[in-house]
């Protein structure tokens, strides 16, 4: 019995240390966009998040040194300030799906909705939606919520913008406190821009330090409406193109 | 019998999970410079390693918000083309001690030598010596090898120059051969600068995939003493300047 007993715990903890997850975020400095490649490191299948046009030949070098099999690429929503490579990620990598929010208006292979999963390898992603930046912006939770990639939903210390492409403070505002802010407090929140140069932070530290949502609905509303922000220099060729995977560039 | 065998295991599974570390990059992108914050999630010490006096105000806020003790403020080596914070910081937080290679020729609290141990908590980085970009350069390796950084020796992918500041490519070499590839392959490589947006590697893939460094000793020399690269913008005053912690700007 004792023997039993130690060898399930040791395969346990031999389970724990070989099913790794490689995770590499990558940047792209034009838009300041984050991208992620996630892969089981013992099956090799993968998942790319929020893959840009102007990066496609340093992602898919990368890819292919690392010797993994690029199962899906998605985005977290129809980004305005750059172009997808995920169109043209789909005419160099046989059999890749492209991946998007049923409510983005884009076309792909995949249309994503609430608790949706995106498999690789032993590991998955699950879809949260989380409208307010656009109607079709959704997080994806890795699946022990160690990792929340939370697109423009919301950013390091701040949130995407709501000033066009649907968008809707209110809607952004719940979508945060219902659906990143309930997840575990040392979940790593991984978003798709930063302009101050930082990286990643938690659950736990937005919840406490976001300047813009741990104020109240009206009092985040108000900031919201009052950004003044300038248009995204590209978002009159970035939108329709991401409609499309941006294989209309192509 | 069984009962203590059982205990000891989830005594050490307990430790596994509660003794982690928390480690936060930052850019800076002028420089193109990443700081690294680590720190014992349990104690709270924390270590920095290179920082940039442009995102002072940056890092300690974070620090601040982490609710951190910043003990060591660590350069892998005089930077060339940025001013470390490390001066200006010890003016603001009481206690930080600066650390650097002795054969920097820069002054710092402490002198670090091969095998050295910069603790923070239950945690520390031992030192390695990795001379060839300049004689004073080090990489600092987490005590269970699975982090390694590099500092300019050993980038994503490249290394560092090695025509200023008593640069030597033949040293540069045995030093990433002897110092940095002898890591695990799992080890990740944590650069001082990445151009490309690129944020971390692997001791396995830059032994595979370095395009200078899996090259022979000769071969690389050749590579190196022809990049024929223009002066760093800021070298006159950087390296001034971090001879002293960056505190003769302030």
């Amino acid at each position: 019995i004792l023997f039993v007993i130690l060898c399930v715990l040791l395969l346990s903890c031999t389970c724990a240390l070989s099913c790794f997850i490689t995770s590499v975020q990558l940047f792209e400095s034009e838009s300041s966009t984050y991208t992620y490649l996630l892969a089981d490191s013992e099956t090799k299948d993968a998942v790319l998040i929020d893959p840009v046009l102007e990066t496609i030949d340093r992602d898919l070098k990368l890819i292919q040194e690392l010797g993994l099999n690029l199962k899906v690429a998605v985005n977290t929503h129809c980004h305005a300030d750059h172009i997808t490579s995920t169109g043209l990620m789909k005419k160099r990598l046989v059999g890749l799906k492209s991946a998007i929010s049923k409510f983005s208006g884009a076309s792909a292979d995949i249309l994503l909705s609430e608790g949706d999963q995106i498999t690789f390898g032993k590991h998955y992603l699950t879809v949260r939606e989380t409208p307010g930046h656009t109607d079709g912006c959704v997080a994806l939770v890795l699946k022990d919520q160690s990792m929340v990639f939370t697109g423009d939903a919301l950013l390091i210390r701040g949130c995407g913008r709501t000033d066009f492409q649907q968008g809707c403070a209110e809607k952004l505002y719940n979508s945060v406190h219902q659906k990143i802010f309930t997840l575990p407090e040392q979940c790593l929140v991984y978003p798709a821009h930063d302009y101050l140069g930082q990286m990643v932070s938690t659950v736990g530290e937005e919840r406490k330090f976001n300047p813009r949502l741990t104020k109240n609905l009206d009092e985040f509303v108000n900031i919201m409406n009052n950004l003044n922000l300038p248009k995204p220099k590209k978002i009159g060729i970035s939108v329709p193109a991401n409609l499309v995977c941006g294989v209309h560039q192509v």
